[in-house]
């Protein structure tokens, strides 16, 4: 069994043409013999945003921390600690933080695409 | 794309000789045409507990709120929200409330298996 702080990870920095004050981490993967699917989390920093974009994969997402707002549906969508969004493969999304501290969310993915 | 608190959907109650405060929700599952995982959200009312068991699958755990204790790797391991927990398959588990609020976690577990 691992137990441990998300926190513990070393971030991926993400800050670029399509996304802003992001910090990535895979917190349940391949590494640790899971096989099925991979869970990341998510910091995403007050005015920063995910990258809008679309893959044949889905999300299954829990929001953890902070306010924010999901694209999806043609409409932003606002999200707090205890939603969650299921994006089905193909629909293009987008997360962004709308508060004043960081909005955290764990984002799930199946196995077998890079994790991060 | 699916977006919404889990407490909007009805909870199924656990309380008998194996689980104690225990309200499950299917939050992501099949209905929602989600192939690969699924992800259930729990709350544990202080002093309830989840059954000790072992199964074939894999949890990928993550704690949103709330203070508890993971029992794995023979002992009982603190966690509070942040924290995340892969449990492998076959290996022995157990949630507990230890404090005085509800404890709070997103448990996932792959396709094929009742969901809750």
């Amino acid at each position: 069994m691992k137990v441990m702080s998300y926190t513990s990870e070393e971030p991926t920095h993400m800050d670029n043409d399509q996304a802003r004050g992001v910090a990535g981490r895979v917190a349940i993967g391949k590494n640790d013999g899971a096989n099925h699917f991979c869970m990341r989390v998510f910091e995403v920093a007050p005015g920063g945003y995910t990258p809008k974009h679309a893959h044949d994969w889905e999300h299954e997402i829990f929001i953890h921390a902070g306010e924010g707002e999901v694209f999806g549906n043609g409409d932003w969508n606002p999200v707090m600690g205890g939603d969650v969004v299921f994006v089905p493969p193909g629909e293009e999304h987008q997360l962004r933080n709308t508060g004043e501290t960081t909005f955290v969310f764990a984002c799930l993915i199946p196995s077998g695409i890079p994790e991060l």
